[in-house]
């Protein structure tokens, strides 16, 4: 039975356990397998063609472990690689991006509504060199609407820096500076969290933001978004799992390296206890 | 003939060229082929098990390719792999652990014969996290001499600014300031750059270290050390290389990925032009 399922979802690292998590609160029902390519992560910072390499291999495990659907809980996968694992598997692929670029798209239709602007505002992007160099972004807000434009900003240092736990502070405040002022000079009105790292650094971002812009700058964290589509496609292609009488659907966590702190930097992306973990290797394919 | 072959040097990237500019400058007649494991860099926040079987595949392409002797260019790498590689390998195998702790212990030798400190001194490292959690840097000194205590700190975040350019600016600077303060407090007074990344913020952290301890700290960079070692090696083993005509001895430059940015960074460690890259794949290894 296809219904009773896992859904598949995969990330450079633990970063996309932020999205796990969305998807728990709206599909409570619904088993997860995730896989963090910890060995290998970060992906934003390697070329397109080794990006798609890895997640193929990512995508190829989960498949073999049966998964109903697979999410791809990483912007700079979603961004080289969602059309390609789209055509190569026979299972429904969910990206990040394109959930990401309509809620921003929304969050933009309400500011219009709202507010009268001396010249057209945009959307910013903060994501990694990866996803940025793609221009996934423009392209999914051009396909959205052609309202809107996109300005987009690479900020390397924003996943060491949450990978090492400094998410207020000196540092990162003006690590954020320096990657949000030139957004805001080019009047980005809306932030988009373009990496699944950023959103533990959310309320930082967005106090720098409003301090540099002198007004609030709304922050869409594309989590969210990529859990309601995933409750969408699940709806949709009838793929929910019969209500099981037994309380919590479970989370199975994959992962190909298990470095010193791994417990502390996994808790800290699901916001509770991680339970069971596998190792898995997955460079042999 | 082996004298006519490379020198074979490996990295988890591209901070190991920081070690082949000492190399060229102290042995220019010898060619040197240089493996960058790009795809999979960083090493340092790895667990022991994965940087073992990353090195054990860095160590077999050079290998193949018929170097003389391997030359660890990683910190990370050398702390854990250093003594399996030579057990495994039939060839001489030098990494930068051994002779950065030397270097660190002569220094700090000169300094208690000019000058009398009411605690003993001690020695700091700032390395990578898997660096540290090795303890190969207090195992090295102790096998030099028992005279001398280190403290090492973790420093995850140096390799992300080194390799986005942030070499100098607040950033880079409260970084290395989080860093140092502890080990000034627990009176460092030799600073061993415990990562092939960390030359390139020598400056920095030579002034930082200064500024917290009211006093001229030396910074040990474990590349020139490392060279003088591959040198010795070079002629007790007899594997000199007859000075050839045609001038300049060669690199060659191999790398498992190639991303955006790439010549620009390997140029900062390099200190000039790479010439010819060659992209490998070694992780079907």
């Amino acid at each position: 039975m296809t219904q009773s399922r896992a859904l598949g979802v995969f990330d450079s690292g633990l970063g996309g356990l932020t999205v796990v998590r969305a998807i728990q609160e709206l599909l409570p029902n619904e088993p997860v397998i995730y896989l963090g390519d910890t060995a290998r992560v970060p992906y934003g910072t390697r070329s397109a063609e080794t990006v798609l390499r890895y997640s193929r291999g990512c995508a190829q495990l989960l498949v073999e472990r049966g998964v109903k659907a697979l999410v791809i809980a990483c912007n700079t996968a979603s961004a080289v690689a969602v059309e390609m694992l789209r055509a190569e598997l026979d299972l429904p692929v969910v990206g990040v991006i394109r959930p990401g670029a309509e809620a921003a798209v929304e969050v933009m239709e309400q500011l219009l509504r709202k507010e009268r602007f001396e010249q057209p505002p945009r959307i910013g992007v903060l994501g990694t060199p990866g996803t940025v160099a793609s221009g996934a972004y423009p392209r999914a807000v051009s396909q959205l609407s052609t309202r809107f434009e996109v300005v987009a900003q690479a900020a390397p240092l924003l996943v060491p820096l949450v990978e090492e736990g400094w998410l207020e502070g000196e540092v990162p405040r003006l690590a954020v500076e320096r990657y949000v002022a030139g957004l805001m000079e080019q009047r980005a009105r809306v932030l988009v969290l373009g990496c699944t790292h950023y959103p533990l650094l959310k309320p930082l971002i967005s106090e720098v933001a409003e301090k540099l812009a002198g007004r609030p700058i709304p922050v869409v964290d594309g989590a969210q978004a990529t859990a309601r589509a995933v409750r969408q496609l699940v709806e949709e292609g009838k793929l929910a799992r019969a209500p099981s009488p037994a309380s919590g659907a479970g989370l199975e966590l994959l992962v190909t390296d298990l470095p010193a702190g791994f417990s502390e930097s996994a808790r800290r992306f699901l916001g509770g206890s991680v339970g069971h973990v596998e190792q898995v290797d997955i460079t042999l394919r």
